[in-house]
């Protein structure tokens, strides 16, 4: 009980709905009062996936029926091909089914692609019922659980389907990402280090002393880091909840990234070691441009490595033209124009939309 | 061009964005300009089905046109099956496919089927696009384009996925309903009497005395009703965004008449033939409780029936124990209970949710 006292409430606070972010260690059996806060319908269902659920659902499912509630589950595939729309009304079609209405209650318990699922079919669903998330991988906990994005895939594109919608609620038990794969944690890292370079150069500096901390899942470290990006992420939500302006910051890595996920088809290269080599490559391009020094460069290059995370994009694409061609094809391209988060020091971005093409490329090729 | 002077424009204010609604006669034709003022993006999908696209199509798309758009139209089913998850994915697959970004446009030209879809569309491609209504049907002007709900079927009912999305414009040209069945004349005009029993009892009056000139298609008196139709809606959607309370009232013969909608399994009975059928009901009810005086059931009984609705449930269904199981299974039911709301007189309600049971069925007796 000693460790749960050191929970932490981060709150969120939005024009109409603010929420609590609540982060602690070992802490997921209570996480049914944390509910029972914010929702007063009598239907819970908890939407994870096998492997997740194996290890969490039975705590999650006892805390919540102690807190009252008549709690169901649903499970969705592994991976990427849960946020489609055959498993989005599958879901929709287990509501119904159930006689779910307005008053009930949608928990996510799982990464970004049970979260992004979970949140998309509560903000649609009668037009929106009580969303409830409980990120358990790393990379959910410090980026996407936070925030209110919400989406589905389409054959088209990632995340080309879905809404902002805010949870009543996010439960963040650090301790869930010891079962994580070692690979998940590297994935989460990238995000991580994100934050160190777009906000905080003290935090980034944490992070180099720390990052093994972080890999060997040493969980107070990992509760700081995990609280300080939320922070980050919560304050930027904060000023922008719809992505119109200062949230695009959060981009940072993502388009030069994205290119690259796509490029494998979301199958070889992972959204963390996108990431990483996305914010290797504009730093680079940003270094091209004279507005990024060089130690600063190689101090992310240390970073990212330490992480776990590969530095070369030459093993996944060599073409460098055709990722040129992915990244006009990003959603958050404006009238045709690549819209670049480039760094100007460790802790300090700008948003640039007047790069040449071929800075592009050259920024790629390492 | 005498006419189009007389064009209003009822502002809905809201909270974080409000959006104008202009209603006219024979104005179709400037809705390009219309559209230029609340949108910057260069490519607009009209989407609408083949009846009303082979009336109205050419001259909206030439007007947006004229306006400086890059114009494309998608065509979908007529009637219900619209409003379908194949028919939603269609779309949005469209839109991807034609590379349509945050800044495009969507445009739904036609009745409340093509704008609840087109809606619910343009508020989760991308996380939400820019949405324009044309309403061409009397239903759709008076009610259903404004104020944001969106919505497709499930199998298990009508409306049960959707969202809670402003339109950045409506624009109404009351001249469209010249086109439109007799039958759908009818089925508007239920919600059109509605507004008169919810809210304004000379409007009740009013309408006493033209509903002639209303399935005359009388075009001024027509844009007096619609216009005035609107500023009610206005003024509960601009209280009650999201439908946490006053809202409420305008399902005013709607709980009574959806069950009778889902009983014909929404194909034999109309949805205003249901509100009518709905309205009369819930008046009865009123009045076996002794809250709602015989004459005035008496006068709604009449204009049910000058406006054409029939006045008889038996004919559709004689089983009133299936209709209050119904009834139970509305998504407006909180914990069990069904809300009602019943007229008190006319151009005055109150929501009830202590109606038994057995009052429910009597009411459905005539």
């Amino acid at each position: 009980m000693k460790i749960f006292k050191k929970e932490k409430t981060i709150r969120c606070k939005l024009k109409d709905h603010g929420y609590d972010i609540i982060v602690g260690i070992k802490n997921l059996h209570t996480v049914g009062q944390a509910v029972a806060r914010v929702t007063k319908g009598a239907h819970v269902m908890i939407v994870t996936n096998e492997k997740v659920g194996a290890c969490y659902l039975r705590v999650v499912s006892a805390s919540l029926k102690r807190a009252g509630y008549k709690v169901m589950h649903h499970t969705v595939p592994d991976g990427e091909r849960a946020k489609s729309e055959k498993e989005l009304f599958r879901l929709l079609g287990v509501l119904a089914e159930n006689r779910f209405d307005r008053q009930s209650t949608l928990v996510a318990l799982g990464g970004g692609v049970v979260g992004d699922l979970t949140g998309f079919a509560a903000s649609i669903f009668m037009r929106g019922i009580t969303f409830v998330n409980i990120p358990t991988s790393l990379l959910a906990q410090v980026d996407s659980a936070i925030g209110g994005k919400t989406a589905i895939n389409l054959t088209y594109g990632k995340n080309l389907v879905g809404t902002f919608y805010q949870p009543k609620l996010v439960f963040v038990d650090v301790a869930t990402i010891e079962t994580l794969p070692q690979k998940e944690i590297i994935n989460g890292s990238a995000e991580v280090i994100k934050y160190g370079m777009v906000f905080d150069e003290v935090f980034f500096s944490f992070l180099e002393d720390h990052v093994k901390a972080l890999c060997d899942l040493d969980l107070p470290i990992i509760e700081k880091i995990v609280t300080k990006c939320i922070h980050y992420k919560v304050k930027v939500v904060e000023q922008d909840e719809r992505e119109a302006g200062l949230r695009a910051v959060l981009n940072y890595g993502h388009t030069f990234g994205h290119a690259l996920e796509a490029i494998g088809r979301y199958r070889t290269i992972s959204h963390g070691i996108g990431v990483g080599l996305g914010m290797y490559a504009a730093a680079r391009c940003a270094h091209q441009l004279g507005m990024f020094d060089q130690d600063s460069l190689d101090d992310l290059a240390q970073l990212i490595a330490a992480a776990g995370l590969p530095c070369s994009v030459k093993p996944f694409c060599k073409d460098t033209k055709k990722l040129i061609a992915y990244m006009q094809s990003d959603k958050k391209v404006v009238d045709q124009k690549i819209r670049l988060v480039l760094p100007t020091e460790i802790g300090t971005v700008v948003i640039r939309d007047d790069i040449p093409n071929i800075q592009l490329r050259k920024a790629y090729e390492f």
